[in-house]
């Protein structure tokens, strides 16, 4: 079936569990993760190009201008960005891609691949989700709060998704992405050459042929 | 996620091998599978509700006048049809129901199903379709050829179907259908309901709440 790769892009409330989902389905299946560009300095362990590409905001700014990424945004003082080379270079091989990234980047993601997967992670309803930033036990009840204030205003947005992935049970969840992923190579708009070259056989087959 | 079951309908190429596919399919998962109606004679070994509900034609010609058929057609001087009542029931009560019709049929049912999930099966070419109609061995090569040129005809009606489902190898296709049926629960047009539940229970949460 299609032979370009499939660019998804994952977004979800914060506390959905995203992040531990998204190792696992890495770790399971092969996918290209598209690694960010931030202008942030470091963290101890850290690697350039690992877990984000370092730049200078000279670089960063010059990359804005001259179109090279996705999207990106500022938050509290630095740049984030994903580089538009890396994806079209793996879409191009064939590979499917996944961008781990919040809503409005989504929406940025959408507008320049249009053909792009929009998957949402949710958990199963919304006592869950304060439970399971209540038990991170890593953030102040003032922060948990803003977290699901949050969470409140995305949900607008999850009707602008394809689809809206449930993490109830880790793996099930892990299989569910993998599968949407996979079964999308057969979606009939991504296959249209496919389908051109079978039209073209099937009528060259001429009366007598057999 | 969504309750309400799925109407899959299920079309293809004659020789695509739908038939051994749909027994498949039937036989590992649960899918109700709705029975057509006609008024040709039973064949031997056939029996009535299994095979298909034998009417005699008044029954039918009140069927269509009432509007309980989701489609029907006529065929050498037989009527064939799908019973609404069957579907609807088998849908309220969550469960997915498959449809094996051909093109002009699966387009009916759209009409009256616009949520219906359209799956067109083929082989991986042209050639392989040859083949197997040939290998079949039942038909004469007149009647292959008349096969043949309507999947040249019906190849133009690929393109509205949702998702184009390749039968290489009849496990897999298997497991794909049973796939795509199941992820399409998880479609965000089917989640309404779970989309506005879950805002208003982030919403709900106050500040001070927690």
């Amino acid at each position: 079936m299609s032979k370009q790769g499939i660019l998804t892009v994952v977004s979800g409330f914060s506390g959905a569990g995203k992040g531990t989902l998204m190792k696992a389905l890495l770790k399971k299946y092969d996918y290209g993760l598209s690694i960010s560009a931030t202008t942030r300095a470091p963290r101890a362990g850290e690697e350039d190009g690992r877990e984000y590409f370092f730049l200078t905001r000279e670089r960063f700014e010059s990359m804005i201008e001259q179109g090279e990424l996705i999207e990106w945004a500022e938050y509290v003082g630095n740049y984030y960005g994903t580089p538009k080379k890396y994806v079209e270079e793996q879409l191009a091989a064939g590979k499917d891609v996944i961008l781990e990234i919040e809503v409005q980047g989504a929406f940025h993601v959408r507008k320049q691949f249009p053909e792009a997967l929009l998957l949402f992670i949710t958990p199963p309803n919304a006592n869950e989700l304060k439970s399971r930033l209540i038990n991170r036990g890593t953030e102040s009840m003032d922060k948990i709060e803003s977290r699901l204030h949050r969470a409140s205003e995305e949900a607008v947005f999850m009707k602008e998704y394809d689809f809206i992935v449930v993490n109830d049970d880790l793996d099930e969840c892990v299989e569910r992405l993998n599968e949407i992923i996979e079964n999308e190579h057969s979606r009939t708009l991504r296959n249209d050459s496919f389908i051109e070259k079978m039209s073209k056989e099937l009528m060259a087959f001429k009366k007598g042929d057999l």
